[in-house]
């Protein structure tokens, strides 16, 4: 085995070895709106469920030369956001929203992708991606000692394309094919599924 | 599309949507030690990274008719625990280890698995575990109206199989072969990796 402190790696490296461990990640695409309106959509990795009841999201979102991300910037104004789920056929899409424009560009309009009206919220969803999940955010918590504040959302409508529900409840992963985050400029896609039981 | 709210689901069917639709979800198999001394294993999915500097990493962990789950009680009385990372060959292993045992029960012997002392913490990690992340919490969030407290922890010490890390810094995902969580007993295998530059 390797043993290694992330202090002895430079800030680059301890980066590229965090995220290359902790994987898969989920990606959330996250949609939002700016107080003048402006429309927002930029994939993150550090994302996950966080609670079952109620259905809670959360999402860490850093920033850049200290000031936050035009998605966090947004969120704290409008209290809003949408996830996107990122399939197969939309991964190259989502690669071109996460170029750093400037604030108040419609990444919508620079990746030439549809936004279709939300229900619950202001933030429009990607009309083509194969779900959504229309958040409210509850809480805003800063990550000690570093540039990321962790949002949490309660999910208050979901939306999926038709066929994707399965009679169990269950979402199918192999109809789904979500896109994951690993290290560096690396994305995968799912693999072959196994069914294990919880022992008794 | 189909579109439908959380309340109009029966609370399982809720969280199946969820949990079928926030995917892949990385595994953290976490090993605490309880104020008694007992060793504790057990896995959990809502776990990510949520900042690189400091190196830090979140674990949602719910409670289970009102008491906080073992590894919650540990991690709150020693302040330490291990993220040992589930590669394909440990499937089997980690499932065992899901099964609700009493307080005090030794999952590493339940399961047959053997610990290894840590550097930094006092949790040991899994010995034949391909990676592990020791933790100092750093921070406990209750998620606001849920039975689940984010905790969050700062990597002090990684642990890596040989052959592992590439000479550009990353972890060789398709050596690691990381296991994911989907909904239901479903788990999945890494697929296909795509390399896609973030435009500049």
């Amino acid at each position: 085995m390797i043993t290694l402190r992330p202090q002895d790696l430079p800030p680059p490296d301890a980066y590229r070895l965090l995220t290359s461990l902790v994987v898969p990640r989920p990606i959330a695409w996250v949609s939002s709106i700016g107080s003048d309106g402006s429309f927002n959509l930029a994939p993150f990795s550090f994302f996950n469920a966080v609670a079952g009841s109620p259905p809670t999201v959360m999402v860490s979102i850093g920033s850049r030369k200290g000031v936050p991300k035009d998605s966090l910037r947004n969120i704290r104004e409008t209290g809003e956001f949408v996830v996107n789920i990122v399939s197969e056929e939309m991964l190259v899409a989502m690669n071109l929203t996460s170029k750093e424009y400037d604030y108040g560009v419609d990444e919508f309009k620079a990746s030439g992708l549809e936004s279709e009206p939300s229900v619950e919220v202001y933030p429009p969803r990607v009309k083509d991606a194969a779900a959504a999940l229309e958040c409210r955010a509850t809480q805003f918590i800063p990550v000690e000692g570093s540039a990321y504040t962790l949002v949490l959302g309660q999910v208050l409508r979901y939306h999926m394309r038709d066929g994707l529900l399965r009679p169990n409840g269950l979402v199918d992963g192999q109809l789904l094919r979500p896109v994951s985050r690993l290290g560096g400029a690396e994305y995968a896609a799912l693999g072959e599924v196994f069914e294990l039981a919880r022992p008794g």
